[in-house]
């Protein structure tokens, strides 16, 4: 079993990526307070590098390697923000990252990690497609393998969001993350519970892809059944790490529909004007269609990112 | 000949209207700094109340009255987003606020204006109509008409935008604003100018609907010839009253293309998540084009707003 990491491993991760990532905003907006009858502060990860918390873990990881044993590189199998962090975190530090990504991922992802200085090595599309292209590049170059979530180093990043997030809203009620594999709401739940035991922390997740919610209730890990959700980041299942830490550490994880995610999802981007990605839409989605029962809390959200394809926006048909 | 704002006009609504107000924040983009070779400062009123900077010199007109004047109400004749300024600047006041709208205005602007409590007269959509039923709504309710731009009041108000923005960032080179009928790139440049005669002023106009490109560089001012553009704030031609501001104030007066200010407008969605309107991407898209021949300058840009329909986007076919 791998290691749970504690407040001091993020405030460590902090220390180190501080000079890196963006400290993101906060946002606020009195409309969507109206809307769901709390004080809602938003951290604004879709402002972070690559456009998604995923920069912190992996620039955590990244920088915590030892010089010698960096130069090798580092490889994932990703086409989503990770693979662009992963890359970017690489470049910054003067390393290779190796990117397995499926050949018909969209152009525009190709382009982003490309654009980052990511090696890219094509495979197919399936799962075991991928960990084998992952295992042939490894082989080859010697490069170190950096998971998306299920590892310490990549959580502790994370939670970094929350240490930021606390530190500027310090009396918060609640703090609210989507799960998908569990890696930010893993990070977010060790943060909030150990610098404030009396936070309450919720995870939000899309009822098609329930089984972070079915794993909480059950108390057993349970396998996805289905992934058919506009949430394209949190398609993905826990980990037996992820889950662990979110047993442990999280309050209720709740669950919503495929339409209160869009809706939530056009309700931010057109009364606050920022972009958000479905996934960051869930917690939002929780909070509008009034699924957690608290009134006028102060409630902090972790928006995951804003990386949205643009020509295709879930509100058209 | 209406009078022309002076800096201590602006002060003064600064101080009238900053309990109304939103003070916007300063946005950076290191991908926008690359990609234009200059230091890039937007000043984002489109995260101003009702998602434009229209709500500065609004408010600042409504809260100039009397209380005794102030009670008949105020009129307008807009489908934009001075008609929502207004209508909720009115509402904070608690007086009433007539708007005059074509009848085939989109549903969503009619929502928008009744959302903030504006009592909405329908019109025909000819310029005849509009200023013939906003008669009629006068004489009938004794309320006080505000134009949209051809205001002195008005224009102090818009002029806030950049004295904030100086004061956060003293030692900007150039400032950047769009131009349609020229309210806020007044307002801009009598700012500008009286805070810091060294800064550069820059007005951004459509190709497609020149007008104040042609004023500017004739020395008279020119009518418009066409305004078919995809930056719809813009499609308005300067008074008599902005044009003497702005040929007095202004260093140059820019056009780009259709494509160009859409390309702009995309970059700044996908890069720094952020919804700005098609006019917000004119100066942006000078910039990127290297229309303005400056290098590693300090240049601030007001973002005007970011209402935009978001089924039918510009880049989308």
């Amino acid at each position: 079993m791998k290691s749970i990491p504690t407040l001091q491993d993020i405030k460590n991760a902090h220390q180190r990526i501080q000079k890196y990532i963006h400290r993101t905003p906060v946002f606020t907006s009195q409309q969507l307070n109206n809307e769901t009858g709390n004080q809602i502060y938003l951290k604004c990860e879709n402002f972070q590098k690559v456009g998604a918390f995923k920069f912190r873990g992996a620039s955590n990881v990244v920088f915590s390697f030892e010089d010698e044993f960096a130069e090798r590189g580092v490889a994932t199998h990703s086409s989503g923000n990770h693979a662009q962090a992963i890359a970017l975190a690489a470049k910054m530090r003067g390393i290779p990252a190796y990117i397995v990504m499926p050949e018909n991922s969209p152009q525009v992802k190709k382009k982003a990690v490309a654009g980052y200085g990511g090696i890219i090595r094509y495979c197919k599309s399936t799962l075991s497609a991928r960990e084998e292209v992952l295992q042939e590049v490894i082989q080859e170059t010697g490069a170190h393998y950096i998971p998306s979530y299920d590892d310490p180093g990549i959580i502790a990043g994370q939670g970094t969001a929350t240490f930021e997030l606390l530190q500027d809203h310090p009396d918060l009620d609640v703090i609210m993350a989507p799960v998908g594999g569990g890696g930010l709401l893993s990070g977010t739940s060790i943060s909030a519970k150990n610098v404030n035991p009396d936070v309450t922390v919720i995870g939000a997740e899309p009822a098609n892809a329930d089984d972070a919610y079915r794993s909480f209730k059950s108390g057993k890990r349970q396998p996805i059944k289905t992934n058919d959700t506009i949430a394209d980041g949190l398609r993905t299942e826990l980990s037996d790490l992820t889950f662990s830490i979110i047993y442990k550490n999280t309050d209720d994880i709740i669950t919503v529909s495929e339409e209160a995610i869009i809706s939530a999802m056009r309700f931010i981007w057109e009364r606050m004007k920022i972009i958000i990605e479905p996934s960051s839409a869930v917690p939002i989605a929780v909070l509008m269609e009034q699924k957690l029962s608290v009134e006028n809390k102060k409630i902090g959200v972790i928006i995951s990112g804003g990386n949205v394809d643009l020509e295709k926006l879930p509100w058209m048909s």
